[in-house]
């Protein structure tokens, strides 16, 4: 389905980063839903550009234009078309080495498909861009799940070879005050668990751009309240269907579950997490699975991370091909750029996520179900 | 879409571990692709448990009934029936334990999803028996593929702590060997590399049996001979297609490609894989990205990785609940049991790629190109 | 998705008139719903050649194998596979003429597609037998709408230029009666509303098949019990899933809601169909639109014809083209063949309407709505 | 999938009359297709209200902004996003009605859906205003076709029970005629194979129109150069698709293909069609079947007709149901509306069929077939 993704909610995402807009539709709500535009700004706002040295010159206001399916700030049932408008491209800065295939991007993969029609003008529909109307899209899933009570967050796990605490997946208090600190974290901070390591991961960031080059990391992510029984295996386990989506969004390279490839060199009685009542409720003792069992949720938190390899987009000569002309060339890259995208895709990852579980829980429970008390 | 898979070529599963039978239904299959029926068999005996102290005792002959869309040896374009009986159940050791539920395994999500009604006998469809099936039309999935000169293969990249040697993404000479010596592995030998290691790791799987336990490991997947230009971003990136097919594999908690969560460390100036020309033809200088750039292959090896969670069936008493009269309890598992899956998933996890891949091929070039020369 | 359809309930089908066995997978049941097998044997029952000289002397018990999915008479909440095998196969039949195409069947247009690959003995895929695992699956669908208060009949409208009483659209107690007795139908007669007309149909099917000919009719289903408010426009409104399924069933070549083709020359004030209060309930005082509205229905009953065209296979002397000479040349049938499939239809048009409006009921209230009282 | 539809081709749909813009996301097309925007222009044109006592006084310009996707005139290989302003909006006229239940109209079915948060100004998502990205998205399909050679037109058939000729379905060479008459009719004058016919038509629903009253008709769609093969059974049959795209068009009440609900009253030998050889091809001698048969191309013209129901909005009174209060009331439509709307669904008929076709030929030759010679 290329760029629809979903079973019951299911999200379209069109658009190129140099062209007039990018934009989504977002399918399958329930009709009455409130629709918060304010936290959709606030969203836009985490995965907006600052010019600070940490992410690209290029700053897009990135206003929401909700086109259809929202009046009256409730959901009116039917398709939720918005756009969001292409401001400041400068398109001029990519023109001059078009054919010089950017090491890590999507150059040559995109003349390989496209025969030299992609749109080439700051990576096109590969640019990290594409990841505005998805945000837009999932934020308004993430305002359903949370009246839903369901919490997502995603922090900064580690950065350029930084670390922050891990979230605690296995103590469900720690675990909720960790998941309400990231979530308030405002646009202008890092979303980290523990705020003093925030300037030596700044720093680092820093460091890395003024050299000319950029650095990955590791997000983490933790859903808290979800019911247990959501997942559709054989193929759409709860792990399938967030894997999905987590490696459409540029950069991820990699997509782990609790222990993730920590399992790898466990044994079972080490791996498994007991079953145990806590009150009415069947809880487990640790969460080594976070919270799915296969390809179930079970009710524990569900807990994932995601490695994010640095920006491709460097400023130091790389050697390359001259497409067109087929002969070995060095690249030097102009443009705007961002040494890390790390913390930008926080939110994104967070959005994808409720994207997600939207769509599992509404298969089971119905579209009619998201507006039940 | 729960139990299909797929956007051109689609996979259906169907089946219970003790029910009568599992199978599968494939479509998007040209007509007059030779189907090799005994392929197929050798790719069932590798998946099968051999009653060698490595895994369970319960051995399947798993002969594959091919009930439509094959005739005198080629496919007719239609879609492709196939069922495996179900012959060595003993359901008896289940029903005594029934209600306590096992940790790791999906009891609680199955009650909470089926609400009493699922078949928990052997686990039900969350068996790893479901991955018979999907082996059969996988191995269908991958003649096709080499026939057109895709080569996949999959090793123990380690298991029980012990690891094999890596696949050599960025040497393909090397890794072009590799490659065939796995693929060449006969059924009774671990697939590995380095088959000096294989003993050391047969006793250690037997070490955890012996003991009532259970191990994990490290599944990693070569794919040679891809073209570029595969893979549908935004949401069908071939990491994205690859991913949920993989975390459909019982006991998947990880997956990643290329450097995959090494990313996380390294700067772009080291993760970067520089084009340059070989002869007429564009390659990178390393294969970082595995093959895979914007979600869309690019004709270098794609290399993945899984982290395979230890059987969650151990021996061992277990601290857990009994789901109807919701109290604490103990539970000692019965029953036969594999004290190590990640042998016997290698092929799994191959036939998996298989599919993706040719999904994510048709879906460019068409139906019809996979009869063409 | 070619050989699978449904959003919330898929059905996949599989199978060649002269293969080993036919079947379904049906995805997309909640668990804990009873299955009838007896009611299942019914329904093939009515859809089974009688060798009475009103449909092929080829007689097929078509015992239906639940292979999975269905325990102790109840769904498990995974899919449900099902194989019926072919037993009565006497492919010599069709070996002599397999190269002339029969006129009216889909011989030319599966050597178009699939290149001599396909199974052309007795139609292979293009077979009405097909239909069987349908009437199966679609069956299993009826009886859980049934449980909710939904019933669906379908009577032969016409057949060989003989009518019977038209379905009282305008009048929900007439039609309900109407409803009931076609229902109560047995399989040895022809599903009517006036019985009376039978022998004459009967014999005028006959006269038919004597002279070597066929003769088509039209189909009229009735569907009482919806609520209002199935159907998800824009492309998914109750009209577009339900002829989609419709014009699967071979042989269908006309699909009307309503007055259908009745509307065109009408004027809006005489199409219309005004509202007016039941005690608490919205009605219609007429239901022209056969309770669809907008592509949602109404809470009227939903009422549809199909025309279908009279069987192809005749016993007559027919021009065709040898495909293989590339050369005209003259055809003369042999096999065995029905002079008339309306009658068989019947039935498989009643589980094509269980099937869509199922699925369209799920998508709206989720799957565990599907088991709720 | 509701407002999405499409196997390799996919259109998803948004927008409500009176918001602030409509629109559509077309995916699946290849790279480098030339997008000839006037041609669109004149589509749009085509399906205008053009304020002339035949179609409401609502008149928009349409313009059609594509927002991605397009690039120096040919398509990029990636998602067109497209949006049109909706301008000429009047809701006033609608607000004091509201709660009266138009006969005819989606506003009951849309209560009963959306719970009172539908968008009811001028039908919101139900109005015959979606058609207008349908058209525009459709339009480029078109092009793609008849650059392959492929050819569609409609006419109208029959309106306020006056006829055209209908297409010569079984005479090639005068078909082809008349479907190049009809594709070359200008915007302002009714598709018509006759001219001749053309002011009565006009006469008889401005007539309508003056009573306050409306009329349907039957629309006739011929496709020409279609190759043999197109088609996906069991579910994704020509018919199938075609059908379903056909029923999402709002009126839309009945579809048949070639002789349609006449093939009832027929017998095998006078409905089937006779292969001959002319020259190297194969034919059919005639084209009862319309082109199709079992559900695939046969290389002959396709040929369809809908029933398009009369406009629901009439100026008479009528009577209805406030939805609110649940009393039995009377209406008065206000607003601006159309007496007919079968002269403007004639270009969105020819759309859907473009949709559906290119959808089709997709699946089988795989998207690069699209740009390849």
């Amino acid at each position: 389905m290329k760029n629809t993704f979903g079973s019951s909610v299911c999200l379209t995402i069109f658009g190129e980063s140099h062209g007039t807009a990018i934009g989504a539709v977002l399918d399958g709500l329930a009709a009455g839903l409130p629709v918060d535009e304010s936290a959709i700004a606030l969203a836009m706002d985490k995965r907006r550009a600052r010019g600070d040295g940490m992410s690209t010159a290029r700053t897009e206001a990135d206003a929401v234009h909700l086109l259809s399916g929202v009046m009256n700030g409730h959901t009116t049932g039917t398709s939720i078309g918005l756009v969001i408008q292409n401001k400041s491209q400068r398109s001029a800065d990519y023109a001059k080495t078009q054919d010089l295939l950017r090491p890590g991007h999507a150059d040559y993969t995109a003349y390989a498909k496209y025969a030299g029609f992609q749109d080439a003008r700051g990576g096109g529909h590969f640019s990290g861009r594409l990841t505005a109307p998805l945000v837009a899209a999932g934020e308004i899933c993430r305002q359903v799940l949370a009246a839903k009570g369901i919490t997502i967050a995603t922090h900064i796990r580690a950065v350029a070879g930084l670390e922050d605490l891990p979230f605690a997946a296995d103590d469900e208090a720690l675990l909720a005050e960790q998941v309400q600190a990231v979530a308030a974290c405002s646009p202008e901070r890092l979303a980290l668990i523990d705020p003093a390591r925030e300037e030596a991961m700044r720093a680092a960031i820093r460091a890395a751009g003024a050299e000319g080059d950029s650095v990955g990391g590791i997000l983490e992510t933790a859903v808290l309240g979800l019911p247990a029984g959501a997942g559709e295996p054989f193929f759409d386990s709860a792990e399938s269907v967030l894997s999905h989506l987590l490696f459409s969004i540029p950069a991820v390279k990699g997509v782990e579950f609790g222990l993730g490839f920590g399992f790898a060199s466990l044994r079972g009685s080490a791996a498994n997490d007991p079953f145990r009542m806590a009150g009415e409720r069947i809880v487990t003792a640790t969460n080594h699975n976070a919270g799915i069992n296969g390809g179930i949720t079970n009710g524990m938190p569900v807990v994932f991370r995601t490695a994010v390899k640095p920006t491709p987009s460097i400023f130091r000569q790389q050697q390359t091909v001259d497409y067109l002309s087929r002969t070995d060339s060095e690249l030097q890259i102009q443009g705007r750029h961002d040494p890390c995208i790390v913390h930008r895709a926080a939110v994104v990852q967070t959005s994808a996520a409720a994207l997600g579980l939207l769509d599992l829980l509404t298969v089971k429970y119905g579209t009619d179900w998201q507006r039940e008390g």
